[in-house]
């Protein structure tokens, strides 16, 4: 097993990298941290390049880094993982995954949850971990959303990406191709005139369009939806959290 | 008008250690940022201690202004803006606020959200906005649950303080007292022997009671409510975000 003890040694400084995006998207690597999320790589075979632990894990999660061969384990110190870690309390165990392309072939027999510009990474990554709870097959970010690979979305995703195929691409092309799917597109609007989400037959498979936290969703993709939904607020708040709406509807509209 | 253009002015130096609790505690006072907010205090009647602004908001913001007392208002630089400001985007105007109690008669009428050791600041601060939104009356915070007045339980509350009556207080105190006048107490759990929350009647007023992120609700806790929900997982997550599970069940359960 390879030993790292400096932190300038030049792997240790490449991994650092991928904290960034630009480097992320050149290397088609990212980083998860703790030993829950790399297990669920390892459950799901997921391609994982390193192991980074420090001794303590070495114990501790001496069955989890058995699964993951040889070649690909490294001993660090403690300094080297807190200099790697985006999480106030280190973990002892991280990983970089290669990342992969979700299938070609796209299941509407599922529901699909399309993210019109939502920027918050926490929102993005607790979006996709329900979609995953609520049985929803697909996700797609769209544009002006946060990269799933961002230390935050990874964090509130829980691991997530490992069960639900993520794709990026424009809502607006997705609709149609759902549309031409024969499912139902739901967008959300802040407007008691549209159609109160309570009223809708539950389905097995359908799309749900979510917007921008602070703009919502536009009046064009508003346009090319085939309904859209209000959630009726009768309290003084102005509006829901975007990922707290969407549970709601994900919840509420599956069969 | 009174103008400060200095750091080292004795006032922002004090309201500067409003961003530790201990001295939001000793002072009775915290900082709310951004129009929004302030407007949303104003419109309360929040006892406004302090208003601070750059040259930008006097005429950006000169309506909202004008109904804070002129002895309160305090022109002052981006700089000293900057510096007391928690958000990334430093906004032009900031308010001090001077805490109120809830009022003394609590309203069991309507549904109570009580949070037992809650920790994250962002749930905390969504799960508040949420049951604002699905027309609850009263949110407890219990022991281990984050401050109210946190920067960041502020941000994702989105002045849901001003529309609603938060205490602090034991959580099975308040199951007691829920119970004693008639309301049913659901407490939440990871476990599918417990209620399938859509079969739940829906009712005007009930307590849910939300447990910590990691653990959920205690044995104890769960002991004493009058019944314990499930939220059916259909896909592979393990769990779901606590805003999240808290907004479906409010939604769900309150008629």
């Amino acid at each position: 097993m390879k030993r790292i003890t400096s932190l300038k040694n030049n792997l240790i400084k490449d991994i650092k990298k991928l904290s960034q995006k630009k480097y992320r998207d050149q290397r088609g690597e990212y980083l998860i941290e703790g030993d829950h999320l790399v297990e669920e790589a390892v459950n799901a075979g997921a391609p994982i390049v390193h192991v980074l632990f420090t001794e303590k894990a070495l114990t501790a999660f001496s069955l989890l880094l058995e699964k993951i061969p040889e070649s690909c384990r490294l001993l660090v110190t403690e300094d080297i993982l807190r200099s790697l870690s985006s999480h106030p309390d280190t973990p002892d165990i991280l990983a970089v995954v290669a990342k992969t392309s979700p299938s070609r072939v796209i299941d509407y027999s599922r529901p699909l949850l399309l993210l019109d510009g939502v920027q918050d990474p926490g929102n993005v990554g607790t979006m996709i971990r329900t979609a995953d709870a609520a049985g929803f097959g697909t996700v797609v970010l769209g544009e002006g959303s946060a990269d799933i690979y961002n230390d935050k979305v990874l964090r509130a995703m829980q691991g997530s990406q490992f069960h639900i195929a993520v794709y990026q691409g424009s809502i607006s092309e997705w609709i149609g191709t759902c549309k031409a799917h024969g499912l139902n597109v739901y967008g959300t609007e802040l407007n008691p005139q549209a159609a109160d989400y309570r009223e809708i037959p539950k389905t097995p498979a359908f799309a749900l369009v979510m917007g921008n936290e602070g703009q919502g969703l536009s009046a064009e993709t508003l346009s090319l939806t085939t309904q859209n939904l209000y959630i009726p607020i009768t309290g003084q708040a102005e509006s829901l959290n975007v990922a707290v709406a969407a549970g709601i509807l994900m919840f509420a509209l599956k069969n």
